[in-house]
């Protein structure tokens, strides 16, 4: 078992033991990941760019926190959903290597955006 | 090497070959991963949560690119952080575990609104 | 002075007393405002639609809250970019009665995904 | 009638006209503002917080759609919610002042965090 597959096992017996799996519909858990992708990006909300390539201790320990539930309800959804995701972010690099070629896109934000 | 790591390898290759390091300062990287988790939230928006429980197909081939997507930046912002995101999810899941006894978090969704 | 006038005033006069414009760029402003947006989210987000239709006074206090934070960053945002955001939305609501004719987007939410 | 009034009027009408009243839950009206404040963040992503301080002409466009699109939906929710958000708002800010003395708070962003 993978290290994602036992983290996926840990979440089902986690919401078996609490009867939460009515609360676990798609659309709630979309809205749960979201609502930590927020709290992830209040980390950094006043920082300058150059101050989150060197965070302090704490700051590091509360993003590394949120990172933990972002992942946490990625696993739960795509369970619920039945994908797989390493496969399909395979698929993504892979689309994305032909929609922004090296060449035509060094150095260039512009170019992706669309990511 | 783990499907996590190799991801992460082939992220750290795509971005140099286009010179996009100076774009990813992990600020930038969590306001990209949240626009991610807004587009997988239109996914379902106007879908009741029984809807999002039986996707038809296009619509969860959309879902699925979208948490392609979101696992992406995940890894990427993790990496140019340092954190280990499996590691920091198995501390989440145990403190989660003190948090929310079974017995007592039993079909309440009151507590899970912490997590 | 209409009432977003005055809001837009009092927080002018707010960040100048403390000193905060160098924090409040578009970017920043825009993320502390998505911020929000997922502060509102969380209030809603293991409410099923028809409990979110008649909410408990306290969860409907915190709502308002946010209600209340969105709008502020709105204001802040729009003051700081020159957006008349009236103007515009009295402009978007104009584009949207012509790329949603009543008569073809009658109970039908897909129209209504690209608003 | 105010122009905020204005607005919520024809939002009614334009709901109404189209049968999507079903659709505007305030669990749905929240899930729509959020992914509208993903939308106006996206404009912003890759740019330096500098760059965000004077847009090129199409950006700060896409932006004015995307602050419209924010302040549609807050206007909807709110009037779905029975929220008189400009009361809202002059109660959140009569609040902060409280919470975030000017003498203190001079240049501090850490203490802006929980606005």
């Amino acid at each position: 078992m993978t290290e994602l597959e036992s983290l996926r096992e840990q979440l089902r017996d986690f919401a078996a033991e609490r009867d939460w799996d009515r609360f676990h519909s798609p659309k709630n858990l979309a809205m749960a990941l979201a609502v930590e992708a927020g709290e992830l990006l209040e980390t950094f909300q006043w920082l300058t760019e150059d101050e989150t390539r060197s965070l302090a201790p704490e700051t590091l320990a509360a993003a590394s926190d949120e990172v933990a539930d972002v992942l946490l309800y990625l696993i739960r959804l795509s369970d619920k959903l039945g994908i797989d995701m390493i496969a399909a972010a395979n698929r993504k690099l892979l689309a994305n290597a032909g929609k922004y070629p090296a060449d035509k896109a060094r150095g260039n934000s512009k170019k992706y955006t669309e990511f």
